[in-house]
């Protein structure tokens, strides 16, 4: 891995040894098929602008001086305010945009943050299976160790497709997991990928735990609040899913001020300030998002971005995952045979099937998805290996072209 | 510090305990000062947008989807070629865009990404005093140990006024910080306070020693290449320094692809990607800054900004540090006199004299600038006490305003 470089020169463990990610292998995969151009469902970015009201505010932003010059390392002041003004509703209390919201370069480096705001060396933290994978490095970048409990799949899974909302948490499991070194656990809901959103209950039991043992939750995304649960929290937002708008890197964290203030304090260590222009635009986007009716088409458009995709699964008679929220769907794919002889490169034939489905549906197909055992330890990749999952945030126009070539899954399965 | 958090709960070492810096103390001062408003001359971004070719090439990248989009990882393919076409001619020969360019959300992250690539807990980095306040966090979040060594000013810096340049290194000095745990070296040229530019025998000196005892040399913003160097080298670049844009968190590093991938894995780990709209403004920017003449307009500019301010100090007899570069001067305040009696917050009263004199000329006077001891180590304090350092980067209506302020001086000297 280090390349003959002299010994005094070696990188640090933290940015080397890793085998080849899923992303690089799709990616590189799809740029080499022979069914060109290749049917992007793989990564989760957007297939379309963020609404003209917010690209207009953007560019209003690019006219002031101060709007792209730094921004103060905690954010910008309206956007702070516009933040705890929308998320105030479901606080059911005012938010604190000076003490209880702090702005970061994205979700990605908010979780990062908080990671070392509270992890010294040693500290545990829980992540339920499958896992986004960068949450890996994040909680490994300060020394801490990870403690995982998997997310199991409906047991019909490879023969009816039913809500998200089935794949389950063993409670038992989840408590066997705490230790005295337990200081945080990450929840992400709607899940990726999975689409499941944690119910009231299941939250419950969670916070339940997380105050029994004084564990810190960072909630990627859950606004369904448990007000007990609030001194514990700190939930992570970002522009990128907000706003259609991955490449912006705006994210934001919210939560009391007692673990914001170092989450702060973190941030302003690893990237000093976030970009300043986009977060004005991102202010705009959150003051006027209900006066133009953007949440509301958002969700309306999602549904019916999924319904549309999915309809060819149907189709097909493969089972999926019906996703409660977010914009992944889980296919079962028990029942695409590969033929037995197909030729794999190593750096795939030694991953689980997911791996060789994909790489399979890559070259034949002419349709990329993300093989989700990537997201599990080696342990527990067998829970996924079947499965497939694929980005609806796509125009509708990419979304037929990906279900007519899937319809050329037909002959492959029993 | 822990605001009686539980045990359970308490944040990181890396983010507590320390002293209110210097930032937010002019800030605070600035805010509560009777002299309203304050001319700001402390911190350095810019009074002035970037130059409206660039502003529109924003402006235009915001209409295109994938612009909108994440960038990859290493930066958007685009910039990474203008980077390169525009740094060849200093390598003298051409730099490879995709092995030897990797963008960062700014050159604060880029300076983390590459300690954490190569910093173990132990490792040693040399740092020059006065330093770059971020650099410690930076250095320190990876576990590395700082070894500091003094840049020593002109011994008669409280008489005379002279140029950056004769701020010197003590080669002995240097010589003597290093071990076998040395493993970076950071450069900072045009050196940020000081303005001084390091001299080919001054870098050479400096190469010569880490090519003898193999040590990284990571150098923020120096271009006057040594050729034999190379292959131990990391130069840091950004988009705020060069296109009057600090809040556009696009940063840069190059050098060769056996360090620059260690360091876009770091990134990748720290950020994900960088902004990408930005990153495309940023690509034209370099396409176009010569046809534009802004390079050449830019240079004269700023001297004329530094000729303009500085002639305040020579009506009042204050020396200062002339600048070979950057927007910094150093202004040597010995003979300015506090009234014996002045009263100053215990925050301020338990610093060195440059912090008295920031807070007097904020309260009295109205106008903020940086105290420069925040950047030594306490044991190095003293070599900098009587300096304040101003951001000469402002309007030229700024500038006269704060030296018409700054005439208030005269009856304060002796």
């Amino acid at each position: 891995m280090t390349n003959g470089l002299p010994a005094k020169l070696k990188p640090a463990a933290r940015v080397t040894g890793q085998r080849q990610d899923v992303w690089s292998i799709i990616n590189e995969a799809a740029a080499a098929s022979p069914q060109q151009p290749i049917v992007n469902m793989g990564q989760g970015f957007f297939g379309y602008n963020p609404p003209d009201f917010i690209i207009n505010a953007a560019k209003a932003a690019l006219d002031k001086v101060d709007c792209n010059q730094y921004s103060p390392t905690k954010g910008r002041p309206r956007l702070k305010k516009a933040i705890a003004d929308a998320y105030s509703p479901f606080w059911g209390r005012q938010l604190n945009p000076d003490t209880e919201v702090t702005i970061t370069t994205g979700a990605n480096e908010g979780m990062l943050s908080a990671f070392m705001a509270f992890i010294e060396p040693g500290d545990e933290v829980i992540l339920f299976e499958p896992f986004f994978d960068q949450y890996i490095s994040n909680i490994e970048m300060p020394g801490g160790k990870i403690v995982y409990v998997p997310l199991h799949p409906p047991k019909d899974g490879p023969t009816t497709t039913s809500s998200a909302a089935n794949w389950a948490i063993d409670f038992d499991e989840l408590e066997k997991a705490i230790t005295p070194k337990t200081k945080m656990i990450v929840l992400n809901t709607p899940h990726n990928p999975v689409g499941k959103v944690f119910s009231k209950e299941e939250l419950q039991k969670i916070g339940d735990l997380c105050v029994k043992h004084e564990i810190i939750i960072l909630s990627d995304e859950v606004y369904d609040r448990l007000y007990y649960i609030e001194r514990l929290t700190i939930t992570v937002g970002s522009a990128g899913k907000n706003f259609y708008a991955t490449g912006w890197r705006v994210g934001w964290l919210m939560g009391p001020a007692h673990l914001i203030q170092y989450v702060s304090a973190a941030h302003t260590r690893i990237c000093y300030s976030s970009v300043s222009p986009l977060q004005e635009a991102c202010a705009v986007g959150f003051e006027q998002a209900n006066g133009e009716g953007f949440w509301d088409q958002t969700v309306k458009d999602m549904r019916g971005k999924i319904a549309r995709f999915t309809a060819v699964f149907d189709e097909l008679g493969l089972p999926y995952s019906d996703p409660e929220g977010g914009y992944f769907v889980m296919v079962n794919m028990q029942k695409v045979q590969v033929p037995a002889d197909y030729p794999f490169p190593p750096h795939v034939a030694s991953r689980p099937r997911d791996f060789k489905l994909a790489w399979f549906m890559i070259q034949e197909i002419g349709v990329a998805a993300i093989p989700p055992t990537e997201f599990y330890t080696d342990a527990n990749a067998w829970i996924a290996e079947d499965y497939m999952r694929f980005a609806v945030c796509k125009e509708d126009d990419v979304l037929e072209a990906a279900k007519e070539r899937l319809r050329g899954l037909k002959k492959y399965i029993k």
